[in-house]
């Protein structure tokens, strides 16, 4: 009964509770069994309070059912950068242990008023940034999960929730979905309020989702961003249109995740897909270099009162980067400022009429655990840029661990970009 | 002494300090007692507690010569919507009453490092939106000191601190400076970091800063954001280049600003600014209404929490706000950041060559206290594109209330802004 539930993708979950086949108490008494067996493993959650979740479900059970919410009884994991009011919040650092916010963050009061179930924090790399935490991959517990949303991507892979949120200032979404294997969805920048979430670096920092189909990542961040114009369904074949635009990034892709995505390409085009390949416009180039300045010399100010009052409790990973920060000239920021918007007005460039574009989700496998969280490099230019991405998995690397295959879409298509990974999704099955 | 003290600008202050004329305990002590005599009139002071300021004081004097900041001593008020770890904050709502965050908001922690005296919390509407604080105009206590930034535009143009901070997603700077006499810069969006305070529209949120001079403003800016390039001399008069583009929102402007604001025109012009006068070409006329429906869309998800938890304890004005973005479809969302991204890439047509636009700060002089904070129309396109806008106290309305004078520079272009300000402030001296 455990294992039935616990794999369950959140819509069933959904549909089961409304339908009085389960309750929400049974749902997450599963989960919560599920992480008593295999917590010790992976690690993923950073807080876990049974008596919150019981005043929870106590809530939910007062609602009538024409009062429910689409993710009535659903339980969500929430990154530790996201403040809740009921359960600490320590952004993935010491100097917060034990910290306790007066409010929800605005997306984590969404999903509350949706009718999920908050079961707890999940871990994050300090700051989200570079300093690991403690979760494992659960496909091999050597490997690293990925970051920055180590312990939601986690969850979400080893079937303990079947939602969780993290965010992307990098590639803390993409990269540990991809890890992972599972899929990992960042709105187009600036969709989904980060009100009440830790900021690492303003104009780059995007909410994040972890579900284990592309429909249900769509249904939370709807629910997150209040659009009711993100869970449209699958794009028609023909329809589909595919840029695979190659930048000199490219080149650090390991060759087996070069052959997996290569695989890919040729299933889509085999299955209707119109696919152009071509190299990346020159402007398009250099924006992995011009995202790192906009997000070191952002997170020197973001960072200020830590480095003020708490300086020697900082990592070494988060002292470098704040300390890059302050060796950025406000010229060379401007002109970083100014190479984005340059490339930002010329997206169609960069898609050349295609609705979607497609890379590798990371440069291969998940490392093993003591070589850090992974490279973030295959998803630097796409957030920089604000663009919508979904990772999908696809394929298996030489050992064993999962790949993944990364959609992007211009700023403000969101919906489209959910219709069509939900089609690609399709073809991979 | 404490009329001469309390009139000095903030670089007299750190001046006389720095060459050991007077001491920081002189100057706040003389601030505190100004403030004494005058806040049952203005009420500019959410929180003021002196052994705070104390602490702050005993850690400055252990500071020797030359590891001293460039506000070394200068008291500075701080709106209550930044976070401050050793005072409370209570964002202007009753929800967060005596709320203690556990960190300085980063643009106040910059400000302590710098050695600035944090003298207390001023007054905010609440959430930094419409409903009014108790704050009242210094020149005439009848009348409203604008908002949102009410305490903090008040409590400089009162002589109560020679610098305070505040923030504009609307008109929350540029409105009180003007109705207030005194000078507010709002920097570039996105220039100054916004972590540790409460966000109102995010995509439209900016820092702002009050002061008695633009060099003094300029200063503060500079060391909030880290920036070594926003301190620099006037322009040269032959320069000026400035451009006068008109809206259907100048329709609104009362008869009395618009004289004001055409003699100031032909005074640059006479001073030797090449000034230019046309209509803004079409795609900037509906821009007010473009901001408006971001504001409420992006406030309707900043507020996710307080809707949920605390719905009874918002003010009519907020929940209005909140229900008109509930209201807004993506689509319109979609269409109104569309069109801010076609008006921001066609920025030149707006400039048409010249280094700044000017305009009348408000529609006229401070409206009576019971009809509200005054309108914000004069700023709200500006603050939609992100532009940097400085108001100059400028002239007398017929009941002798300030008038103000509104110049704005492109996106990243604070440097530029700044110095052709000085400029100008030389000019209507």
């Amino acid at each position: 009964m455990v294992d039935e539930l616990v794999r369950l993708d959140a819509q069933a979950c959904a549909r089961a509770i409304l339908q009085g086949d389960i309750t929400a108490s049974d749902l997450v008494s599963a989960c919560l069994a599920h992480i008593d067996e295999r917590e010790g493993a992976v690690e993923a959650w950073q807080h876990l309070e049974r008596d919150v979740v019981d005043r929870q479900l106590s809530v939910l059970d007062t609602m009538t059912t024409d009062t429910r919410g689409p993710l009535h009884g659903v339980p969500v994991g929430i990154k530790d950068i996201y403040d809740t009011f009921d359960m600490p919040t320590a952004y993935g650092s010491e100097i917060y242990a034990g910290n306790r916010p007066p409010w929800d963050a605005a997306a984590v009061a969404r999903l509350r008023a949706a009718g999920a179930v908050i079961l707890g924090k999940t871990v994050t790399t300090e700051f989200a940034y570079w300093k690991a935490g403690k979760t494992r991959n659960p496909h091999d517990t050597t490997r690293t999960p990925g970051g920055s949303s180590s312990g939601s991507a986690a969850a979400v892979a080893d079937f303990m929730v079947p939602l969780a949120i993290g965010s992307q200032t990098v590639a803390s979404t993409v990269r540990p979905a991809s890890y992972c294997g599972v899929v990992g969805f960042k709105p187009s920048y600036g969709r989904i309020s980060l009100t009440g979430v830790k900021s690492l670096a303003s104009s780059l920092d995007t909410a994040g989702v972890f579900a284990r189909t592309v429909s249900d990542a769509a249904l939370i961040a709807s629910i997150m961003a209040g659009r009711s114009d993100w869970t449209a369904a699958a794009s028609s074949p023909d329809a589909l249109t595919v840029r695979v635009a190659r930048t000199p990034d490219w080149d650090e892709v390991t060759a087996d995740a070069m052959t997996a995505f290569e695989m890919t390409v040729s299933l889509l085009r085999s299955a209707g897909a119109d696919v152009s390949d071509t190299d990346a416009p020159g402007r398009f180039k250099p924006l992995s270099t011009v995202q790192n300045t906009i997000l070191a010399f952002e997170a020197a100010r973001e960072f200020s009162s830590e480095w003020l009052h708490h300086r020697a409790r900082l990592s070494p990973e988060i002292s470098e980067l704040i300390e890059e920060g302050n060796a950025i000239t406000p010229e060379q920021f401007e002109d970083a400022v100014t190479a984005r918007r340059g490339a930002s007005e010329a997206i169609e460039e960069l898609f050349a009429g295609a609705d979607v574009l497609l890379a590798p989700s990371t440069l291969g496998e998940a490392p093993l655990i003591e070589e850090g969280t992974g490279n973030p490099l295959m998803s630097r230019a796409w957030t920089l840029l604000g663009l919508p991405s979904i990772s999908l998995p696809c394929g298996k690397g030489p050992a064993g661990m999962p790949l993944g295959l990364q959609i992007a879409a211009r700023p403000g298509r969101d919906g489209e970009l959910i219709s069509d990974a939900k089609w690609i999704e399709a073809r991979l099955a």
